[in-house]
């Protein structure tokens, strides 16, 4: 029985693992075209940042221990090239040549990749994406030299900066997503002169209205210069090819480099090549056990569809969680027991600054109106903690349900970090996966004790504000 | 329409506010024995610590807003000296005298009084409770005058001070619940020496055995002297009433001042005399509704049953969120909506000294088979973020699980202070109330970030390990 992982991050590794352990005897090859197996790209920002030292902090097990301790034939340096599913077999190519090997069993894991924007000059050097181990040792080794060339000095920041003369010590962001805001605050705290353009009209669109408010708010107080509804047209410099300027529709602003967070896409292309069906969404469509069109190959993480479980339907969310969780199911299923991966919830967290966000679900009412919900949201702010307990603190909790129904159909939560925003997003996870009514998540029996909330958790009060809307 | 409300606090003051929120012509009468209503006794220990300054700042809603803003007839210093349901009418006296109220609906929030154990001595000077408003007063009078005359100085703490020849700074607590441990850490702040004595082998005994290991260790940690499986016996001191000592089988422990933190007993008389029955927790019985024996007659809060989400059976869980859930719902129900009150899962938090733990539903073995279940517990412990962001910490958390139907019967969670454990157990909250599994609950897509848990939460760790226990 041979098992071949196409891909070693996440959703890879998960189902080595999984399968190794519940299946000792299994041949489990995975193929990896990098260097770099099972790695956490969530914490490059931190990495580019310098709260994390050395890169190779960011992995959790290292190919050593894949093979010695897990006995897995992990192979690095291993370009998949081909996947036949009428021969069952996968050749990759290597320095040394090609290989192929014939699977029972093959999981397509091969992740997403950052989508580069047409833009003019986008190609210049001192323009970073930030998806691999590579993105992140470049960007840290450019915030170093950057560094070392103009020591901390805290540049002049306000209106004035958009017109600076040298672009010396001041980014451009392309783009107000999770990597957009973390990166913001990893270089304000490199000392950079950060400026964030966001082609819609608000930051961490997938969040509430409310959520992208209070976090842009927070931005702007952190010196980062905003720029909302502000498209990108192209990445200006001297004919030797560097950086200079980002330009929009109305601004120049002068910058040594520009940073592309501008989303994911899935890798299909060894997918498509083999004949497997990709979904609405473009990346590769799976059953609930994450098989894909072709028989015994598997497709999971951020090149593969998963099921939304509000909308019932397919979903593109290249988040860390499914990719483990979704790889660790694969892992089973192919060592003889048939796990679903399970639905999402769109779930996801981040901290920009000193103000920590989550959502989970649906709060876009297009999206809502399109799985036939009539959506209804509602937004409050509330007290973290007891009203006369000494540390003061709010959440602005978000909320949308079915009117029809009252079903919880998305959250949206945001506060100062260490207020909780983000852990309380438990409760409405579950909601949302339920399919609990905001009556009856009004009515949980949530925590209390003065120094973690009010007697009524601010998400309970949400609840609560939003039933009487319906 | 005249709906008389018996006691002012959470539940009685909850539900004249939603009443009068959803019919503006009632008549509502609420009598109150005392002069304090709707305050957060929760908040005591933090009043007693000299965190909050004011006894004022625990009340919520002053008795002149209820009258005024929100139109409720409001009697404080009046005590109610009976119900007749036949009657339909409430007495009360006063210190003018005597007054009698018709009724159409009644609420008894008579709510819960400190349980003093039947020991030798215990009616000493210096011995005190802490449950009211009063007692919440005496306590930070004792602690002031006690800092006065003997002026912060660390005391001598270890095995010898359980000799001391004078009890001069040193107190003991009788009970490790919620009570004797928030008040271990308002007295430790305020330089006294805590010796504090439990009669079972664990402190917090409604949380998990690993919850109540790690929170004992810090307690000793924080120099608390902790006596457990120790019975106290006596309270003793001179003949002139005073309190000087602690005395169990194995010690003679000199205090100047003993707090009793052994639990509390709903206020019933009302009820029993008015021939309204009691269930087997000896609280008052409630039907869904909060309905009583007698018709229209509601009971809430600390002096009634409520009913268990995890054993559908009554139980008795004087907290504050369920007196206000209660009590609001008590209220739409006399302004003509009925509701139910909804179940209970049990769940509570304390916070000791940089420990925060939280609990929900069923934990303890015999409990759960009681109520037909076949109890598998496991505890785990995690990071609360990841493994190679900056700030590190762990989770402590236990589950506890049916082993036929996999179904979530409860959790207890542990963590340093702002590590989550907490709010973490809103996750938990929601599974034990919708009946979830373990596998269920491993499958849910809760929320990931670097700076707020590993990729799995703990939470979902526990659940996966779980399931493999099952």
């Amino acid at each position: 029985m041979t098992f071949v992982v196409v891909g070693g991050d996440a959703a890879g590794m998960s189902a080595a693992t999984k399968a190794r352990r519940e299946d000792p005897d299994m041949d489990i090859v995975v193929f990896e075209k990098g260097q770099w197996v099972s790695y956490g790209a969530c914490g490059l920002p931190y990495y580019v940042e310098g709260e994390i030292q050395r890169l190779e902090d960011l992995v959790s097990v290292t190919p050593e221990e894949f093979r010695e301790e897990r006995d897995i034939d992990l192979r690095t340096g291993h370009e998949v090239t081909a996947v036949d599913p009428d021969a069952r077999a996968v050749t990759a190519s290597h320095e040394g040549g090609e290989v192929t090997v014939e699977y029972d069993h093959c999981l397509l894991a091969t992740g997403a990749e950052s989508v580069v924007p047409p833009i003019a000059g986008i190609d210049r050097e001192g323009v970073f994406t930030l998806g691999s181990m590579t993105d992140g040792k470049q960007l840290r080794a450019f915030v170093a030299r950057s560094r070392e060339s103009s020591p901390v000095e805290q540049p002049d920041r306000g209106p004035a900066c958009h017109f600076l003369e040298t672009c010396e010590g001041a980014v451009g962001i392309v783009g107000g997503g999770y990597i957009g805001v973390e990166m913001a605050e990893a270089l304000v705290a490199n000392d950079f002169e950060v400026h964030l353009f966001q082609r819609g009209d608000r930051v961490l669109t997938g969040f509430s209205n409310a959520t992208s408010e209070v976090v842009a708010d927070h931005l702007r107080d952190q010196d980062v210069a905003l720029y909302l509804g502000s498209e990108v047209r192209a990445v200006d410099g001297p004919a030797d090819g560097r950086v200079e300027a980002v330009v929009t529709a109305d601004d120049r602003v002068a910058v040594e480099m520009a940073l592309l967070g501008t989303g994911v896409r899935p890798r299909t292309n060894l997918a498509e090549d083999a004949g497997i069906e990709l979904g609405p969404t473009g990346a590769i469509a799976t059953d609930g056990y994450r098989e894909t069109s072709a028989p015994d190959v598997y497709a999971a993480g951020d090149c593969a569809e998963v099921d939304h479980v509000v909308t019932g339907e397919p979903d593109y969310v290249p988040l860390a969680l499914t990719a483990n969780r979704h790889g660790r199911a694969v892992g089973r299923t192919v060592a003889g027991t048939p796990t679903e991966g399970g639905g999402v919830a769109g779930t996801a967290a981040v901290k920009a600054f000193d103000v920590e966000a989550a959502r989970t679900g649906v709060l876009d009412h297009e999206e809502a109106r399109e799985a036939r919900f009539d959506p209804v949201t509602e937004t409050i702010e509330a007290k973290s903690r007891a009203g006369y307990y000494p540390a003061e603190g709010t959440v602005t909790v978000t909320l949308c349900a079915d009117r029809d129904t009252g079903r919880v159909l998305g959250a949206s939560l945001v506060s100062w970090y260490g207020e909780g925003a983000v852990h309380r997003s438990h409760a409405a996870v579950a909601a949302v996966t339920e399919g609990v009514t905001v009556a009856d998540l009004a009515d949980y029996d949530l925590v209390y004790a003065p120094p973690f909330n009010t007697t009524w958790d601010p998400v309970l009060t949400a609840a609560k504000v939003l039933e009487g809307e319906l």
